[in-house]
């Protein structure tokens, strides 16, 4: 096995809880603004929307590449308004897309990430923009020594060009690279461009309604409890 | 005089001493390997031919973007021919362009920058391309919070697409940028996109040939002694 150089990690699920970040961010905000609404049903219905308007982009190349932040300025609108939630200003829009800048890490993320950069360049490889990546990190602590988006590459994930890109611009071979993900689908993709694997299981992701990735479904490379746990294994 | 949200470092001369720190490694490599040359006149001589192949890419952009590394390697062959340095296999080659990987701080660089990154988002924005600048951070400690670079926006300093395209990716107005630089060039081009500026001197960047930026030659808003001055200047 060729040495590995570069560690990329997948973000939303695998570095950070978006779910609970958000529920609890929302929850609390409405409460006192006196904002009524199901802000569980919001958060929920939000990351729903999220694959297809990434999908969206990549079926309209014409139109250009859309980052994720005015995306989720998109979708959020109509959302509130199928679920009943009245009375919400343009800026009250723009405080529930920068809930996105804000997303707590779970328990293991920092500690993990501290130990695997003494050994490994880190970097996210995220459809997070690079202005969300770097809020977030700088206010959760994340390490990162480099952020590498889809912005970057105008390709979201699963795209060929965001894996392929990461190794080309940070100056290595895909097989010198590993990403990181809790998705089956998304290591898929980048074992597909012959970049190294590991899957980390969050298996409280999407709370009540996980539906997969309960378990590893390919051949990578490692399985790790958690970031500590890759650490552990890597000799970190 | 609106908020100040991140601030960019010129790389080259203002955060790294490339001038030392290549004389120094080359010359220390060169005895090892039982080879014979001019080494303070190769790398100033390199440092020279760096802009005009800056230039180069910037009237063919029909060529595509083309990253420093590959700059460097290919100016560096016939400059040691003309030097008269013989003898250099491939992997010579490579290594000497892989030296701008491995530059040293200034002595009050890290720690400035650690002070600074306690209030402001802190990045490159250097000519060097993405891994050049992720492994020079690595090694030296930079902490950068995310690595700008002028491969990210496929042009060369001082395009105003380098300026812009940092404020935008970064999600900030450009005045809420500002750009920290010892060249004055640099730092009018910030200025005439909108940016905030701040002149560092290194009147040592360039050794006995430093001909220019031993001050302050615009209306920059900050004049600092060095990072540190500039933490003590901004209230870190």
């Amino acid at each position: 096995m060729s040495e590995i150089k570069a560690l990329l990690f997948d973000v939303f699920g695998t570095t950070v809880d978006w779910r609970s970040s958000l529920i609890a961010d929302f929850t609390a905000w409405a409460a006192k603004k006196g904002l009524k609404g199901d802000w569980t049903a919001l958060v929920d219905g939000w990351r729903g929307a999220y694959v297809p308007s990434m999908h969206e982009v990549r079926k309209n190349p014409e139109r250009g590449f859309i980052i994720l932040d005015d995306l989720q300025r998109t979708s959020v609108e109509p959302l509130a308004a199928k679920l009943g939630i009245t009375g919400l200003s343009a800026d009250d829009f723009d405080y529930l897309s920068r809930g996105w800048h804000h997303l707590n890490p779970w328990p293991d993320t920092v500690a993990g990430l501290v130990r695997l950069k003494t050994k490994f360049i880190i970097s996210p490889l995220s459809n997070g923009n690079v202005a969300l990546l770097t809020n977030m990190a700088k206010r959760a602590g994340l390490p990162w020594d480099v952020i590498l988006s889809a912005e970057i590459f105008e390709h979201y994930k699963p795209d060929p060009e965001t894996y392929l890109g990461s190794a080309r611009i940070l100056g290595l071979k895909p097989e010198e690279v590993m990403l990181v993900a809790a998705h089956n689908d998304d290591l898929q993709a980048a074992q597909d461009c012959g970049l190294k694997t590991t899957f980390i299981p969050r298996v409280t992701e999407y709370g009540p309604h996980q539906k997969k990735d309960f378990g590893p479904e390919g051949s990578w490379n490692y399985v790790a409890k958690d970031f500590n746990d890759l650490a552990d294994k890597l000799g970190c």
